[in-house]
């Protein structure tokens, strides 16, 4: 393992101190191992999170336009409900709070223990969406279902304009639903990545060959191919996500999302032929991210995001946001 | 070789085709493989550029408040004296150009060449400053002398405001000048990088070892030793970097800057302990870069970059800035 850490056991409070330090807008309360917003104002909060090692999600986006809390569990690990109530409380101004949770069991489980602690013991207004935009899982009535991914960063800047327009919790709430109804992800890695505290990696992507569907903590995918050129795998990505939704003649926005590894040149190289492949199923890219937005620790590979735009959807995304790791002007 | 591409001598012009697709405030000048402003101001006009791989250096610093074109040569390889003519031509206004080069000798020769031919065939004010905050490498009067690597992001960003407020090009160059002087830098790296075209990497760092000093291209560095604990990495870079200027009771803008392949759970684990370093040795750090600002393909590794500030440079520092890879509201 070659990582520039301390104690294996202590990266993500390593981690969240220096977030704190880099980032004058936020704090980081130790007990409930979130990175809230400094000034708080009144507005409904929204609290998200879940296991570290997906930097910069998701303290990097706590701050104007976007979250107000972001609650860390330990790498690859779900936080505690005890956490997410601290992210809770640190988000609420009496508005109401909604909570952007990824659907993985361990999340859906603790954040709904916090939400129903929240409301119950503090009478504080709680509600909750689910992202479930991995469309390399089959979506399911049975079971956890599909995963969230990186189009919950979506999620967050388009619910995160709605409240910060002021918008009663309803309100965010139907425009955060109304963006994962439309927001779907694929993703590829050429190599596996290792959790600090563990050493060793978890699974290993033979050389030449990458692994296709793989979740971000490194769940198996769905198969082990050579591995591709970036024009087929920007075809592949596309195919994946049109199968499962219809974006005929949409307006979309585009997310080309580094898992932590790779250099933002191929990332750069897969968002241009991305853009050839849409453009040729009669999609418009109007918006583009590229970068390391929802990451695996070191991993090399990518994630693709599509997000169909209607007015209203559009006018969120390009809302200001000034965070650290998504800013609009 | 793990990567997301299709013909590994094409990734520049495949890249670029990219940066341009996501970025609607730049174009992509294929003759001459420069990223250029779309909508040009009556302003001095600032010019970098160099081998590519150091992504997002330099073409994610073309727009507001920073860089009017980046001229690309292939990777780790000097753009040609005519592709850096062309980056002159589409940032000149009229008002006088800036090249903005790190010492590399290729980058001198091609550089300063474009720069004659501007000046003596298209009448164009051309002037330059030459970037040299590497500290890994010992200063001279005689030879290229000490690499550019990092800090010039910052001479980017204090230049770029002051052309954005109207000075002349004496001034501008003025402000380069003192903040080439003002900023050092020090780097290391765990892993190796693959140029594409060459398809294996140019160099090895053995299982449990480090490169202290190396170069943004694989040049090595002033040893190899065990892997050292961010809070020593820390120690041993500022220290690197105080020993050849004087920071005392200053405050200080830092850059913690990753290589590529280094995720930002570990950049911020080095935040942290760089800034205890600085605050036990008296320095004032007011403002933070923590991630990928100049990097080295997919290499594992950080460099940090300290610029002290006066009133002038803070005021610049923190002006507006909107381009893909810096924004400052």
């Amino acid at each position: 393992m070659k990582k520039i850490i301390n104690n294996p056991s202590a990266v993500v409070e390593d981690m969240l101190k220096g977030i704190e330090i880099a980032n004058p807008d936020v704090i980081y309360d130790k007990e409930g191992v979130v990175i809230a917003r400094k000034n708080k104002t009144e507005k409904v909060g929204l609290v998200s999170g879940g296991g570290s090692g997906h930097e910069p999600a998701h303290a990097g986006y706590v701050g104007y336009g976007m979250l107000d809390a972001a609650v860390s569990g330990n790498v690859f690990a779900s936080p505690s409900p005890d956490r997410v109530l601290k992210g809770i409380e640190l988000a609420n101004s009496g508005k109401g709070v909604l909570l952007i949770i990824k659907c993985y069991a361990g999340d859906l489980m603790n954040f709904e223990i916090a939400e129903e602690m929240a409301r119950d013991f503090e009478g504080i207004e709680v509600d909750h969406v689910i992202v479930k935009d991995d469309v390399a899982v089959a979506d399911s009535e049975e079971g956890t279902g599909r995963r969230g991914i990186c189009g919950t960063v979506f999620v967050h800047k388009c619910a995160g304009a709605k409240a910060e327009q002021g918008a009663e919790l309803a309100e965010v709430k139907r425009v955060a639903q109304k963006t994962i109804d439309n927001v779907r992800s694929f993703g590829i890695s050429l190599t596996p990545c290792t959790i600090p505290a563990v050493g060793k990696a978890g699974f290993t992507v033979p050389e030449g060959q990458m692994e296709v569907g793989m979740g971000i903590h490194g769940e198996a995918g769905i198969e082990q191919t050579e591995i591709k050129s970036s024009r087929e795998i920007a075809e592949l990505m596309v195919e994946k996500i049109l199968a499962d939704k219809d974006y005929s003649d949409s307006e979309v926005a585009v997310m080309v999302n580094g898992l932590g590894g790779t250099p933002l040149m191929e990332l750069y190289i897969l968002a241009g032929d991305v853009n050839d492949v849409l453009n040729e199923k009669g999609l418009k890219p109007v918006k583009w991210y590229v970068g390391n937005y929802m990451t695996a620790i070191e991993m090399a590979g990518a994630s693709l995001s599509l997000l169909k735009l209607d007015d209203e959807l559009k006018e969120l995304l390009l809302s200001p946001a000034n965070t650290a790791a998504l800013k609009e002007a």
